[in-house]
């Protein structure tokens, strides 16, 4: 090869710290268990679901095989946007039900929202200002910072060009209202990684506010099944107004089990605009519809056939008693860390329990110590934001006797 | 909504022409048949499989979901790059048999070759000079023109700033080196849409040419599996060198039936190098797999499974029967239209044929007639760029009884 002429690669990629943080996770995992391939690993660190997926939804997936083995009942390419009979469920039952004015033309089905909430930057200018919380799912930063909308990080892990909205002890994990104007919002609640929920009050502080700025509220409510408050609102669209300022993100993975299966949806409503650099107004839904149509293929027929099940009858019920079951270990792990005199947050309406690392050690030091004192894998807070340096996230994703065994095995340290 | 304070879109989508050419076909085509809802439609238009999927696949999904479904066989999240016995069958059967030294690492599954050969500009720089086919796959252009990566369209649609490669009759539809060095270069062989070949000589010239000036050749070898003639190469890594230059796109789509199922792969060899403008070389193998685990969350497991069967016994077997079906098909096509006084090219190692449009009509309206006066739906040549105007693609796609159903009707015009 010609070393002076080679093709120019995205240099944004380079800007990137150390390496994802699940993926270094496993790593140093991986390196432990080959040294001590015998011991019984615990792992509530990546929020990885562990029962076995709803029998509504395994039956309607069984069937959906056999239809794509006749001639009759096969299915090839699919509507980019998903299937209409998913959407209007969807529509229906997660919206509509909750006084949420959404159209099923409104829903868009994706294969996951950690790809949706990456690939929405694609319809967006790169002049946004971005604001994110800290601690925050990586996945945010990270695809900002791929498509060149960020400087490069500091020693912290920061990345200049973003604004850091701190989620922390002494304001309750709320997401504040920055003082300066800020375009993309990205908000997660209830939160990962903290676990804490935003009120109505909250959340219609931020539609305000995206309303009289023009910003986009980007709101990531992944694990809306697990609010146990009534209070709560489990979308962004129960606040008035937010249809005109605000896209949200959905998925089956953490309610129904969908980690491996994959199935997620997107909500963007008409009539919410975005404008060019002359000041044009553009649609955002008929952009990411454009997205879509041109770069995915829409998700596969017989995933879609189980998410569709999980609006069923049975199906309701099913993964009503899963996320119960998740709580329940939610639960098991607040009362035993708090018995053993540790600080811990939330896991009362989400499935992550956000731990004080105890005086004098780092996020990462607790880690080291969990995984090789008790063989128990979590996640440092700090591989969240620098915010999140001094926590540690406990994942409530495993069966009954492994969350009892974990907990059993802290208390000795 | 303040109307002088909204976020900015990325506009590069403005210049994007009327709309993606799949989409503008179903529009047509919903708007005959709402108008005409008693007849009996056949659609060679869209590259669609109808055939039910193969025996084999059905039944290792089957399993797949009943694993699912218990707590010893649930499987949450799998590897963004995909299961590793997936990656070792393809690496084994796909390629060390053919004598390509590709390893399971530099196979990368996805759900689909559309999304893959779009999302890879996402590390590629982006001052590279592109260069495409004409006519050529639609996406190949469009995902370059929504990156920002070209100009405007002028009035035949194409677009400044890309360099096109004509594939003419003339020419005998071979993609024929440019004058000017050019970074990225698109190939599909066998070609959609024209079901032209590239023999080994051909390729090692682009692969010649890729290793003198440094460019990189992304390789769409979606059809491989419709090759009769041995002589033909399946994949770009049967080219001396390949390694050096070249990324290639593979997918289950159309020799298993998978539109509806999505699953592909992407070979990224490791030791490809792109540079940064200070002219630091970077692995691209490196940058992909970042990529991958950051914005995506792997292929199910149960497609996985069924993608895997492929490379059985019995799913060797009913593969080839499926192939084999429809190229029989794609002769039937040849020998009706050639009968009826039409020039037709491709068909015979592509499921693809590619029709030289009655003198005096163009390309739409060539859709047209068929559409109305034997409701048979094509695709218009010119709908793939300007080269393609005067040509139209019939797909092989369909049963038996509509391919010949189709021809008469074709032939009483």
């Amino acid at each position: 090869m010609d070393t002076l002429q080679v093709i120019q690669v995205n240099e944004n990629y380079l800007k990137l710290k150390a390496g994802y943080l699940f993926p270094e996770i496993a790593r140093r995992v991986k390196s432990f268990s080959s040294e001590n391939p015998d011991l019984n690993l615990i792992r509530l660190g990546i929020g990885d679901v562990t029962e076995p997926l709803p029998k509504a939804c395994c039956e309607a997936m069984k069937l959906a095989v056999e239809e794509m083995g006749t001639s009759a009942g096969f299915h090839g390419y699919g509507p980019e946007q998903g299937y209409s009979w998913l959407r209007e469920s969807i529509a229906t039952c997660d919206y509509q039900k909750r006084g949420c004015e959404i159209s099923s033309e409104e829903i868009f089905v994706s294969d996951g929202s950690k790809c949706d909430s990456s690939n929405i930057l694609d319809i967006l200018g790169e002049d946004n200002r971005i604001a994110v919380t800290d601690p925050v799912y990586p996945v945010y930063v990270d695809s900002n910072v791929m498509t060149g909308r960020t400087g490069d990080a500091n020693d912290f892990g920061c990345y200049s060009g973003l604004t850091y909205i701190p989620l922390t002890e002494k304001n309750g994990f709320e997401a504040e209202i920055p003082n300066e104007k800020v375009d993309l919002i990205y908000l997660c609640f209830p939160n990962n990684p903290t676990g804490a929920v935003a009120s109505k009050f909250q959340l219609t502080k931020w539609v305000n506010y995206a309303k009289k700025y023009g910003s986009l509220i980007l709101f990531d409510a992944a694990y809306e099944a697990f609010i146990q408050d009534d209070s709560i609102p489990h979308s962004i669209f129960e606040i008035n107004g937010a249809k005109d300022c605000a896209i949200e993100f959905r998925s089956f993975s953490k309610n129904a089990g969908f980690t491996g299966t994959r199935c997620a949806f997107t909500v963007i409503p008409k009539g919410l605009k975005g404008k060019t650099k002359k000041g044009d107004f553009i649609d955002l839904w008929s952009l990411w519809n454009r997205r879509q149509s041109t770069k995915f293929n829409g998700v596969n027929y017989i995933v879609q056939r189980g998410a569709q099940a999980v609006y069923s009858k049975e199906g309701t019920k099913q993964i009503y008693q899963l996320v119960s079951f998740y709580m329940e270990n939610a639960g098991i792990i607040r009362s035993h860390l708090k018995k053993a005199g540790l600080k811990v947050f939330g896991g009362e309406n989400a499935p992550y329990v956000w731990i004080k690392v105890p005086e004098g050690m780092d996020s990462w030091e607790f880690f080291d110590l969990l995984l090789k004192r008790t063989n128990v894998v979590g996640t440092p807070g700090s591989g969240f934001g620098s915010a999140g340096e001094g926590y540690f996230r406990l994942s409530a994703f495993n069966s009954r006797t492994n969350i009892e065994e974990a907990m059993n095995r802290i208390a000795t340290i």
